[in-house]
């Protein structure tokens, strides 16, 4: 082993880990898990084979780490907290749509949700990473049946119907995500977050 | 070459192309597409690389034929089909998610949606299957316009609301199975196809 890795493992594991994670999260986010390689991250990150299988003994538990330390936080930073902190349900929603479809506007393309991405690539085939990915799907939709609990038209439901327009809201904002990957286009998303505003105004949601 | 694998491609050559796009859109549904070779697709459909080369030159000539031969079809027969000869659009829709739920309900694993997971897989690493993925979507919601026109609710609107109306419908119908396959369970395709039953209905959609 170089000194070189030596010394960077040793003065400061906590920022070569910080470091795998981004690499590793941005090539699963444009070009999935499976067509990404332990290779692929070690070249992009310029760590060594031992620095990284220190951290991550395995492919997939680097997955599991992405999931938790990237995938949960950007939902958490781009849904979740936008919502709870959101004056009412409507105004947290629709500021969010309008956030993301001005980030995807301003990028050349689209790579979508990592956690949609995720979800499909993995659900079936790796369990214990579907279980992460589930965990993050779970927090998301009980802010947002937190936050319609206390609407006028969230008050008259019971939890099971707030849970079902919570997971209504979370399916429309990942198909529309799925439709703007497809069209390399914002323009899904912001077409669905009207349609979404005005369902939410007419369930007596948005205030 | 095995005298063998001449005789099949000689006697069947469009029955060895069909097996191996049977074969492949399996593999690609289950696994991904990246997660599948060439060798595997070899193996599954019993087929010599000869000449599973000779009809298929590259795996993203493979992945086209999938998407056109396989993956559009069976959107057609699923979603295109259905909706076109339903008695009302709201029937139509409603039928739709009952059917694939039952469907999901029936195996033991949620696969997800053909369309939705080469969609988020190669919209942005490969440019020429994209196209051929955003056909079916727009198939899909064109159909989904013609029939919101003819409803009490849709006559009133003009085409871009229509259309808008009809994205809207798939991105739920979307956004529900990617839930569905995280959760590997039919009940969030069944929970979005009440809430937008519900939403059909109000719209003035339904009839």
């Amino acid at each position: 082993m170089k000194p070189a890795t030596n010394r960077t493992r040793q003065n400061d594991p906590e920022g070569f880990r910080s470091r795998v994670l981004d690499v590793a999260a941005g090539l699963f986010q444009v070009n999935g898990y499976h067509a990404t390689s332990i290779k692929d991250v070690m070249q992009a990150a310029s760590a060594s084979g031992g620095a990284l299988h220190h951290h991550f003994p395995t492919k997939k538990q680097l997955a599991l780490a992405v999931i938790r330390d990237r995938v949960a936080p950007a939902v958490r930073d781009t849904w979740i907290e936008p919502v709870r902190r959101a004056t009412s349900l409507g105004k947290g929603v629709t500021a969010v749509f309008k956030a993301i479809a001005a980030g995807l506007a301003a990028r050349e393309s689209v790579a979508g949700c990592p956690l949609n991405n995720l979800a499909l690539e993995l659900s079936l085939s790796e369990p214990e990473l579907r279980g992460a990915i589930n965990e993050i799907f779970s927090e998301w939709q009980s802010i947002l049946a937190q936050r319609i609990g206390e609407t006028g038209g969230g008050a008259r439901l019971d939890r099971a119907k707030r849970m079902e327009a919570a997971a209504f809201i979370v399916a429309v904002y990942s198909g529309a995500m799925t439709l703007a990957k497809s069209a390399q286009s914002a323009a899904p998303l912001r077409s669905a977050a009207g349609v979404l505003a005005r369902w939410l105004r007419e369930r007596d949601f948005a205030q």
